[in-house]
């Protein structure tokens, strides 16, 4: 009987942990998920594998996931182990490390400098306690950071030769799943000018392919889906800023 | 004939690039490094495989590597792929992903997070245009982030039931070289008090260990090994604090 794959994470909202779960869903894979659970169960369980289990290291911070003996931290790396074993690699070693590449430099840009802009002192200080920061930098980034990550998604797109929506053309891969989703939820004013520039219009259409896709979309339909909220990505009024007001 | 390794990064400063050449240096792998051009030089190189040859998607950043038709970029990612081929990723394909997760979290925490002390706001923006900012964050991050991530590298270290100063015990791998190094130079005063306390004993034992490496060694007191200075890692006298300035 093969090992069910396990996500440990904490539930309330998508967080780092959804990247891993739109992978387990687009491929149909089986898998339990940590979030199913009660707030401090799920806390819980990720206090527990964070500590190292059966020949694991320790691991800083969740999301964590178990396959079997082998349990492992950090989102790229658990999408680079989803990714091989349920096809949504590309083709071959070569392919395996282009695409690693591009998901981490997606989680970078797209989610960490992200979340960066509620939080550019230090996590563990509250957002009110770094509000006046957080808004200088969300307008800074917006300006100046949004643009080059557009831009440069969008050049990704257009150089494949081959047709098709995704970041390698015809081949769809995990890294298609990170894109754009909680940065429209973040800054919807800026991604909404983004839009209607009409410069980044492959990187909207890959957006939308995503979520068309029929086990994505079933998905994003279901319960199992949760709402951004206090996570990576966040709202904050004050900091839904266009470009000019920097 | 097999293809040589090549580095293609900016030169002048060790910068995310070094993480790449203590991997090939520890190896005895022969390599070329665009560093030993002219900044000039090594800018256009830069720029001309960002833009994406023979197959090979555009990148966003250096450090970029290129080995035969396979161009790549992502520091981790580079690692995880030269671990591999160097035989620094332990032993069979669980141990990869483990190691991966260990070099991705070093990475973080003590490369990513540093910079990010100098440029909270936005690294399009000089220092002196978010010096007031990188000096909360400095404090901050010496108050609440160094124990953390010191603590954490120790509880790894510890962890380990066999004998040996390296992350997964007795063998050594690509993710013992990220460590501490940079951290003592950008903030000289509070590491020196944290190596004081006592309570990282492994964490400096693991440095040293590292640097008595007869190949690290003999690279770090060569040519080749470039100094700090205004890249990832920088010293400010005005940042160089401790726990207790926050």
């Amino acid at each position: 009987m093969a090992s069910p794959y396990e996500l440990i994470y904490y539930g309330g909202v998508p967080g780092r942990g959804e990247h891993i779960r739109l992978a387990l869903e687009e491929a149909g894979a089986a898998y339990t998920d940590t979030a199913t659970l009660t707030f401090n169960e799920s806390r819980e369980a990720v206090t527990t594998v964070l500590e190292g289990i059966q020949g694991n290291p320790p691991y800083f911070a969740p999301p964590t996931f178990r396959h079997g003996d082998l349990i492992i931290s950090q989102t790229s790396n658990i999408l680079m182990y989803l990714g091989s074993k349920l096809g949504l690699a590309g083709s071959g070693e070569n392919d395996k490390y282009r695409i690693n590449a591009l998901a981490l430099t997606a989680l970078d840009g797209l989610s960490n400098e992200v979340h960066d802009c509620h939080h550019p002192i230090v996590v563990e200080l509250y957002y009110e306690d770094q509000k006046e920061e957080s808004h200088r930098r969300s307008k800074e980034w917006v300006k100046h950071r949004l643009p080059k990550h557009l831009g440069y998604w969008e050049k990704v797109l257009k150089s494949t030769e081959a047709e098709g929506p995704w970041l390698l053309g015809s081949t769809f891969t995990y890294a298609d799943l990170v894109c754009i989703d909680g940065v429209l939820f973040a800054f919807p004013k800026a991604m909404k000018q983004a839009k209607e520039s009409g410069k980044y219009n492959r990187v909207f259409q890959l957006w939308e392919a995503v979520r068309a896709r029929p086990n994505i979309a079933s998905y994003l339909s279901s319960e199992r889906r949760q709402k951004y909220d206090w996570g990576i990505y966040r709202y904050y009024p004050e900091n839904d800023v266009v470009a000019e007001d920097a």
